[in-house]
């Protein structure tokens, strides 16, 4: 993979010119892209900037984020071929930052369920997960060392533990949602994917100028808790066990470690999850959903049609019941500084038919707390199997350093 | 004016067709358009809607709200012709609902300060007020029975005090805001105009499915405070007039009356409203203001100049003091049912220079609580003057209740 921090270090000195890194990234996309098919679309001759921390940077854009200059196409035949006006707020930050937009990462359908062609570059006869499933193989494949996803149950941090790279969600509004196609305004997160932590820290620092980002100083022995989220089911083996190296090397790091219990409040907001979701969504895709019904991808629809009784009533009452797990869970970030959790049941289903299971990650993102893939092991096929590090609410930083702690911890076990 | 909740029961009872009243609708607007200037564009041959609630009611939506078979410029010459490939959720709300687009109303560039040409329908030499002028201008002259705004700062209920006419900005959420220009992501807010309260209850509930905004039971006697918001600064003589009639008039109609002081992290609250709103438009107009600097409406160009150093720091500090604010808002709604306070400064300034003041409106934007202007007093060259009924957040139906509750009173006094 390419490293964001190293590929920075060596511009920075002089040793790599900017327009060799980016022509690097465009070489290895033109050399992998047949057998990983993770681009939509790739920039035509795409130039690096002069300045800027991302000069040099070659970023993939998941394609339901908006772009002047390439259409956006969200996975869907509705928008074949449509060429939004404006950059997203996302991509002019980028660009202001000195990145290069490689090209249009795929994405399943309205970034649903509906499979792309993409495969895992860990084992091609996998899926890489979804819904960004083009930046999270893109990064993987060693295309390019930066790619913009969006999470409404997993979509980030599941398809990054299946590839086997670092990725973060951060808190819910830290990065701005203007400009990318709506599923649900409550849970719609935008996040990161990149080959290390630090990678990450680097990335996200210079779209949002926040310097706290990288001087995070990685507390010696942060306090984690292990949750299981008993409520969301039982993992199978191989995230079992990629939670206990985990946590086995955090501790042995320094860490305290810890089984936590999570209070009741937060399984009924698990459990809400979906109403918001759907609720939202029978809103956000209104237009495609009325005007293009036998267009509209067709596990989404399905899922659209089975939830459209879906009242007022009931997305108030999840409101409700999400507001009051938020509070019970800053009480529980009292008692540790990092939840440590399964980022997906397993490794990466075989074929490509399905993009895996939510139902480790949609608790988080439907808090709005900063998580964090780090990969802990692989197992049977070479697939990788990662965990996720949560931060309370606004505290990226927090979740970063622990994203890093964790790296080193398990890189020296 | 035209009355929405009238135009239903004519078309309910057979006394009109669904077609006359578009027809009538679209014949207002022809006959008047040329002197108030309410529409960027009209709808071609614009036909009712068999069934729905809204049948027959033809709605003007402000033009940075995305329409899939009109062209949304945005009120900038940077969207000059540009067609949106989706309607936005609520416009394809308005079209499950029954109703029909009659065009698009004028808007200040990018929903800032920028004025339209639009002209007072209650004397044409003074401003409509804005950003939302078009739409509360049409429905004030008597072309259309509903329209659509948005408010970031006071841009529905000051032109609709302005104008005479009723108004909501309805809770922070209940409105979803996919497809439309966003300026500030935490206060961007959907409103409608409409002839009186009743009419808003009747349109918001057709949007929304929400028949609880119909059936709200008008407390007898709702406990009003009555709030200057002092911090804000002394509002005009025909503001303080608005207010004393309007309290006057609600506890002669057996309300309790009271005057309030709002707690001090309210008032922080209110001067954290500019931090968040430029630090937010700088991201939300970043790609307008990077690609297009010298096309952008001059007065929002020289505002993000002025703005251009905020840092993200600001930003977290007045979300904090935010928050914090909206749990005080919450304890005072403890002891009164609604607030009273003024909707505007004063009457509609004259000439079309400036849109007016947005001092008395932000705070409750920033809070979220639903909002309902009702028009209290006309004033020295036939200006109306409103005062603004909040209700405590989620409470939109206590909104609507508290606004008719006080119109009656108005109307028998």
């Amino acid at each position: 993979m390419l490293s964001l921090a190293e590929l920075q270090r060596r511009i920075e000195d002089g040793a790599l010119s900017a327009d060799a890194a980016i022509a690097q990234s465009m070489e290895a996309i033109d050399a992998q892209e047949n057998t990983i098919g993770a681009f939509v679309r790739r920039a035509d001759a795409p130039r690096a900037q002069n300045a800027g921390p991302l000069r040099g940077i070659a970023v993939g854009v998941k394609d339901i984020i908006d772009t002047a200059d390439m259409p956006t196409e969200m996975g869907s035949v509705i928008y074949k071929g449509w060429q939004p006006r404006a950059d997203a707020a996302v991509v002019i930050a980028l660009k202001a930052a000195g990145a290069t937009v490689a090209g249009k990462t795929t994405t399943t359908g309205f970034a649903s369920m509906d499979p792309t062609a993409t495969r895992n570059p860990r084992n091609p006869g996998h899926t890489p997960g979804g819904s960004s499933s083009g930046s999270a193989a893109a990064v993987a494949a060693g295309m390019i060392p930066l790619a913009l996803g969006t999470q409404t149950g997993g979509s980030v941090i599941r398809p990054a533990s299946f590839c086997g790279v670092a990725a973060i969600k951060p808190s819910f509004g830290l990065l701005p949602m203007v400009g990318i196609k709506c599923y649900s305004w409550t849970l719609d997160t935008l996040g990161l994917f990149a080959a290390g932590v630090q990678d990450l820290a680097h990335g996200l620092s210079a779209i949002t100028g926040r310097a706290e980002l990288l001087s995070a100083n990685a507390a010696g022995s942060p306090r984690i808790g292990v949750v299981t989220q008993d409520f969301a089911g039982a993992p199978e083996s191989a995230g079992e066990e990629a939670l206990r190296i985990a946590a086995s090397a955090a501790e042995r790091a320094g860490a305290q470690v810890r089984k936590l219990a999570l209070p009741e409040i937060v399984a009924e907001a698990w459990r809400a999850h979906p109403t918001l979701q759907e609720f939202e969504a029978h809103r956000a895709l209104a237009w495609e959903y009325r005007v293009h019904h036998e267009a509209m991808p067709p596990l989404l629809r399905a899922k659209l049609d089975e939830t459209k009784d879906l009242q007022p009533a009931a997305w108030d009452a999840a409101r409700r019941t999400t507001n009051r797990a938020r509070k019970a869970l800053a009480a529980v970030f009292d008692e540790v500084d990092i939840l440590l959790t399964f980022s997906a049941p397993g490794a990466a289903p075989k074929g490509l038919a399905s993009t895996g299971d939510p139902r480790f990650n949609r608790l988080w993102t439907l808090v709005g707390a900063p998580c964090v893939n780090v990969p802990a092991t692989v197992v049977e096929g070479g697939l990788p199997v990662g965990v996720q590090v949560i931060a309370r609410f606004g505290d990226d930083a927090g979740a970063l350093a622990a994203g890093r702690f964790l790296e080193a911890a398990l890189a020296n076990s």
